[in-house]
Order: structure tokens, then C-alpha cells, then sequence
């Protein structure tokens, strides 16, 4: 076995973009495990928009920033290579907050174990991650689609909006997705079954969404933020409900955020506006793992992946999330080094 | 009688602030009363800053807008001079949107009858009227406060600001407002019985709501919008609701409103963003009247008129509102012509 670590650790706050001089690329020496401490190879690693708030200095944060010196918090899959923990033995396949190294200790606490025979792993960090069930609860808890609405979502080729929609249209709503180049759209009609698809590349958001959405939008669900969710809000339905789930648009800025210029529409529509935070579901994860399972098993949910390939390619292919480049869920695979 | 009628029409769309140059202030020859009409002569007029949304040519908007050359809309308390109306007899005092004018011609329709014995006639423009709705159901109905909540309200001095304060504590929970002026800030405090004051013009508004809600706002109701809108959602307590009433700050805006840039606080605290339109709760308005007109009769809730005298003085005193230089409810009083 290999006795070297490689790691990403946070060499500075990224202004704007992240840059590659934003992080140590470092090779560690590994060490002998201790009591009750497992070792684990990543096998697969999560790049999610979020990860770019983790690197801002910030007191408002749902977790803590990542400090500097520190490895880059990510998600991933990996297996167990050593174990001195009763729960785990080698060969196991576990995933959790395991960062953007090749390999990764833990004491167990917050690792789950996942099954390579009943998905892919790659699985595990989409449609059976964190994205699945951010998508599942957004939508189906704070959103609430009835039969007959209509379903809006913005960043509708990413991890979460794939999966916004189908399950919009599982439950018998339309689905009208929002997202960047003819290629995602015409993906999202043809293949994901979207009831139509707007490429804000070259359409007007705001015609689109009153030709798409003549009635208005019933559930909106929010991506992005920006100049889309003003056109969203201008587009309400009467008691909208509005699913704030990211703001991609948004977080390499250096000058504040943009607010929703339209959030006045809230009182006139008599909608809500509500965030989704999937960790508040994490008692319900088997809930969320067994309605998707079922619905992948039956071909009504497709899940897509872009796996890139390196651990050392991460802060070129977390770029790909803000200019849109992935195509479904982007992927680090780590290779054998 | 007098048979001229002094009346304000919209001569053009304000750009920003309102001018008196925006209206034609015209004298028009009273008619005859047609079948089922009634001639109601105003008394006063109510000033709010709704108005000022309604003079704009806006599609997304609860009412159409005011059209040009037509009549300012405004509710009022008046009194039948003259009916042809079976449900009316002259002498009696109705309330409705009765228009910036002297005398209003009505068919009755969504006119109520009040009671000048009961309370003084302005009372049924403030604390018993639409403001004092507002303030009770948008609290009450829509922030949900519980027994030891925080409530923090902004344009607190104001018709709907200094009622929800007092609801607040009659509740059970504590009151924070936010008004303009150390005297606005004293009167909360000293004759209405808010635990703290902040006094946006000389505090800095984040610091001042960390002082005063170490614990978060639990209820954070909103007529202002803007920065102080901003500092309040930075400042939530976990679980929180944003109940959205108005946004003067931004209604003579010729750029934009300024949306929350701190919208994204709303996921990280779980919190709910909703707005309150008082007339979805007018067949609820009994409740109100009861609860208030009990409170008002025990001394639990103090009501504060600001009593423009001339129909004449409309748009110099509606920039009281925006200047914030009125002291409670801004009423014009209309003097016998």
C-alpha cells in the first residue's frame, strides 16, 4: 500500500472564482491508525456548489468555514483499507464528509456505509446523496407539487435539478426547467422528460416562463438566484411556494449578494418563500432512499454523472459548476496513485 | 349644500417622490343622485403609503393602477349627505375607498357602515380600520408569535408599526422597533410599552439588533425594506418568520428595489418568508374589531393619529410618510369647503 496522502488544504480565501493558488496540493505522510480509527481510500469525490461557501469566512453559515491550512471539506465514497473500529472492516464502502484527499481518517462518526451491489458508487454522491434527497425533501416537503401544478427549477441540468423535475413529473405535476445551452434542454425534454426546458443562454427568462407557465408557477425551486429568480417571482401563481435551495449565481461574487428585487410579489401572489436544508431530513434519508431506488429501478428517475478524472484536477473541475460546463452531477474520481 | 366638489385626479406617473404637480386638484358640479347611489360627504382621509404603489402603471400589483385623470384613491370616513339607496340614510357615517375628494358617489358596494358613537371617527382609519387589520392578522395570523418570541418590527412608529408592537406584547413577547428619531424611539418605549427602540438614524441597526436580540428575532415584521430589512434577516433566530407588509424605502425608487441580499439567511435558519394582504382577511374583520376594540376600551392598546387639516394639503402631507415625519397614523381631516 501507499504510503502517501494526497490533499487539497485551503491555502487562502478565494476572492470572486476559485484559483488553483487558492489551495496546497500536499502529499502526507500516512500514519498507524489508532484506537477505534478507520483509514479509507476515496474512490469517488462530490464537487458541490455549496463547497463554495464552506471556503468563505463567514458567521452566517450552516457550518462552520473551513479554516485555512485545513483539508478541503467534500463528500465522498470511499473503502475501508484498515480498521480498528468494531463497526468497520476493510473492504468496505462507506461515504461522509471525507475531503479532497486520497485518503481520509475517521473515528466512524457521521460515515455511512453504502452498498457497491444494489448501486454504482458514484450513486451515493447523486441521485442516493446528498443531491437526491436535497431534491426529494425540497421539493416534496417544502414545495408540496400538487397533481396539475406547475413545477419550475432553475439549474435544472445539475445534480439537484435532474432530479426536481422527474420527481415533479413522478407526482403528476408539469416540469419546466431552466438551464444553460441547447444541448442541457433539449437533454432535459427528450431524455428526463421535462414538459419543456429554457436555455437562459438565448431565450428571455421572463417571456419564457409566461409562455411555458400561463398560469404561473405553482413551486418554484431555486437553484441560483440572481436575475432568474427575480423572473421566477414575477411569474408566481396565487399561494406559490418558493424552494430556496442555492444561489450559484451567486457565490463568487466579491460585491454582495443581489437580493430578489421581486420579493414583493410574495405578499402580492400570497406565496412563501422557504429554504431546504437536507440535513434537517437526515431521519428520513431511508424514506427519500427507498421512493428513488424503487423509481431508478423502474426507469422513471435517470441519473447522470460527469465524472472527471484525478484528484489534482479539482480546482479546474469546480469551476465547471459556475459556468455550467458539468453535465449532471460532477464527479471526482481519484485514482490510484 | 354646497354642490362643488374639490378633488384630486392623477394628472401623471410620479418619477420618484411625489410632486403636486402630479394631480390636477379640480372642482367638479355635484350631480343628482342616480337610482341605488349614495353622496357621501369625507371626513378623513386616510394617507398611506400603498398609495403610492397604486399611482404606478404595474402589472404585478394586487390592484390595477390608478388611471390617469381618475380620482386618487384613498380610503376615508364620511358621512351620507344625500341616498337613493335602500341599505343607507343620510346622517350615517360609512367607511371605504372613498377617493381624495370632498364628496364620493357610491353604489353601496364595499362600503361599511361605523359607528361614530363607538370611537372616534379616525379610529376606524388606524387601529380599527385597515392598518390596524394588518397589523393583527400579518402578526398574528402569518408571524405566529409564541409567549417569549422576540418580535422586532420596522417603520414601528408608524399605523401598522406601533399596533403590532403592542400585539406583540400583549401576546407575551417581547418588542423591538425600529422608527426614525430619538422621540419616536422614547414614545415606543415609554407610552407603548416596547421593551427596546433602535433608532435607524443614529444607530447602526446590525449592532443595535444583536444587542437586543442576543436570542435572534423569532418574528421580524417589515414595512421598510431595504438595509434594514437586510440587518433584520442577518439577525434571525432559527425557525423564524419574515412576515412582509411593505417596503417604503424603496416605493419611490426610480431604479429597482433593493431585493434582500441576505435572502440566502432564510435556508441557513430554516426560516419563512410570507407576506400579509389585508384583504384576504376582511371576512375574519370581526375578530379583529372584537380583540382590538377590547384592548383599546382596557387600556392594552394606545392608538396615535397624525391629523393633517385640508384635503388640500394631500401630496405635501403624503411626503410625510416617506420622510418619515408623521407621528402615527397620517390622516388628512377634510374642513367644510
Amino acid at each position: 500500500m501507499n504510503t502517501i496522502n494526497y490533499q487539497f488544504q485551503l491555502a487562502s480565501r478565494p476572492q470572486g472564482s476559485v484559483k488553483a493558488s487558492d489551495f496546497n496540493y500536499v502529499a502526507e505522510q500516512l500514519h498507524d491508525l489508532q484506537e477505534d480509527e478507520i483509514l479509507i481510500k476515496n474512490l469517488y469525490i462530490s464537487l458541490d456548489p455549496a463547497m463554495r461557501g464552506w471556503m468563505n469566512e463567514s458567521k452566517n453559515s450552516y457550518m462552520p468555514p473551513v479554516a485555512i491550512g485545513e483539508v478541503m471539506r467534500a463528500l465522498a465514497v470511499g473503502q475501508v483499507v484498515a480498521s480498528k473500529n468494531a463497526r468497520f472492516a476493510a473492504g468496505e464502502h462507506v461515504s461522509g464528509l471525507l475531503g479532497m484527499q486520497e485518503y481520509a481518517y475517521s473515528d466512524g462518526k457521521g460515515i455511512s456505509k453504502v452498498d457497491a451491489r444494489l448501486a454504482p458508487l458514484p450513486l451515493y454522491l447523486s441521485t442516493l446523496g446528498m443531491p437526491g434527497m436535497t431534491a426529494y425533501f425540497g421539493l416534496l416537503e417544502v414545495g408540496q407539487p400538487r397533481e396539475g401544478n406547475t413545477v419550475v427549477v432553475s439549474g435544472a441540468a445539475g445534480a439537484v435539478g435532474t432530479i426536481v423535475g422527474q420527481i415533479a413529473k413522478i407526482k403528476g405535476a408539469g416540469a419546466v426547467g431552466i438551464a444553460g445551452g441547447a444541448d442541457k434542454c433539449r437533454y432535459l425534454i427528450e431524455q428526463l422528460g421535462f414538459d419543456a426546458a429554457i436555455d437562459y443562454k438565448t431565450e428571455d427568462v421572463s417571456t419564457a416562463l409566461r409562455q411555458h407557465c400561463p398560469d404561473g408557477i405553482d413551486v418554484y425551486f431555486d437553484n441560483v438566484g440572481g436575475d432568474i429568480l427575480d423572473a421566477a417571482l414575477a411569474q408566481l401563481a396565487f399561494g406559490a411556494r418558493v424552494v430556496i435551495c442555492g444561489a450559484i449565481s451567486q457565490y463568487n461574487n466579491t460585491t454582495p449578494i443581489k437580493g430578489p428585487s421581486n420579493y414583493l410579489n410574495l405578499m402580492v401572489k400570497r406565496a412563501t418563500m422557504k429554504g431546504v436544508m437536507v440535513s434537517d431530513y437526515y431521519p428520513r434519508a431511508m424514506e427519500a432512499a427507498r421512493d428513488m431506488g424503487g423509481w431508478i429501478s423502474s426507469g422513471k428517475l435517470k441519473s447522470r454523472e460527469d465524472i472527471v478524472e484525478g484528484l489534482e484536477k479539482f480546482p479546474e473541475a469546480f469551476q465547471k459548476l459556475f459556468t455550467g460546463e458539468n453535465n449532471g452531477k460532477l464527479i471526482l474520481k481519484v485514482m490510484q496513485s
